[in-house]
């Protein structure tokens, strides 16, 4: 457990939402909150995040959609604990081993904002709870694998990842998922894609769309103080509005 | 063969190309143009192009690089038969049964164009020479395995396709290909992408990038006559200019 003098609480949403975090460790940004925005539960349906660490996505989907029920799974038992304390419902458990009551249930929805880095990939973090949410134990198609299983038939798996890790989880979706739509987050105009958000329908069979990116910061460069965050990044981010998934082509022609 | 009589003399490249084609049947539009802009081979490099048609691709490239050694591969025999009148070195062959001495040369780009369709996808063209050129007999993977056999060690493949064959064709490339970088093609802002530049180095280990779409048209829809396209895809389409495939991410942050 964290002590209470390493902790902080923070505010997302500009505010509507409110989470303690480790003041080391893995401290969400704004990827959980893309996250939550990208999902597109309804009023009353159920969803499972899957490695929710202190559980900021999940508060953010409940401040924007009423009358969910959102179940987190974590397996590092200190941000389970914090989890549950900033008032998200948590099963302490490794994806790969989930308790057994869990495995009898499906869900609506399942988000995910994976560990971005291959093993052995790229700079060990110093904090083991950073560390353990950065750089993947389990293997990406292994989270895809437990998702489609908790999926309700025509359920929505919706994730933020690091754009290098596309090719493997396009790879992953393909033994269960389709109606894959991937939204690029673009840091600035012209520049390639740090991050995207995907969604990908259990067993469904609609083709693979590239949306145009989303651009997260005005200008060619950070060259003032204070945000700096495009209209609709802010609108998301601050307002809490969601991910418009845009609509498919209207012809086949480019 | 084609008669005369079903034969049209098109230019491409601001008339700096030009091609017989079929009047009915397969003919390029601005896919083989693209294609051409976004292979990077140097003065005096070697290039293989895959089911090069009436080889209007290799035309716009050697119009824009001096000094390459250019070869098609044509299984077709009306449209190798084109692509020798047009000026290209062709060799008539199935891409999966190519002959021994081409077997036995190796390239420093291979470029390709494959048909867009699965087998079994959507609407027959009337025209067989157009359905071959549309929909795939040899699957995607296959294309790529012959591409990545006939190049360079850290040969560069590059590719057009059709954004929903994304996933296939990066599980394809996953084979002997790294440093993947996709330029979607966006027909207008906002839209999603209806094709896709690929470019892949044969055991290249770079990461996989998605770059900023390019915008071929301006304006939120096609509502006056004649050219609509926008600057860069004029450049590209009339000028001859080169696709830039970018620069990588200066940092790491979204």
């Amino acid at each position: 457990m964290f002590a209470e003098e390493d902790l902080t609480r923070d505010a997302f949403l500009g505010g509507r939402v409110q989470a303690w975090q480790p003041r080391h460790g893995y401290r969400a940004a704004t990827d959980p909150v893309f996250l939550a925005a990208a999902c597109d539960a309804r009023p009353g349906q159920s969803v499972l995040e899957l490695g929710c660490g202190a559980g900021v996505a999940g508060l953010c989907l409940a401040a924007r959609v009423p009358g969910l029920r959102i179940l987190g799974v974590e397996r590092q038992a200190a941000y389970a604990d914090l989890a549950r304390r900033n008032g998200v419902d948590v099963v302490e458990a490794d994806l790969t081993d989930l308790p057994d009551d869990l495995r009898r249930q499906s869900f609506d929805h399942v988000i995910a904002n994976p560990p971005y880095y291959r093993a052995g990939h790229g700079t060990a973090a110093d904090d083991p709870g950073r560390e353990a949410a950065l750089r993947e134990d389990t293997p990406l198609d292994r989270w895809i694998a437990v998702a489609g299983r908790r999926l309700a038939p025509k359920g929505w798996l919706t994730m933020i990842q690091m754009t290098e890790r596309l090719p493997d989880t396009l790879s992953a979706l393909s033994g269960g998922f389709g109606s894959v739509t991937v939204l690029p987050l673009m840091p600035r105009q012209g520049r390639p894609a740090g991050r995207i958000l995907l969604k990908a329908r259990k067993a469904g069979r609609g083709p693979f769309t590239l949306l145009a990116p989303l651009c997260l910061h005005d200008g060619a460069r950070h060259d003032r103080d204070g945000d700096s965050h495009g209209e609709i990044a802010r609108a998301i981010l601050r307002d809490g509005m969601p991910v418009v998934w845009g609509t498919p082509p209207k012809t086949r022609s480019i």
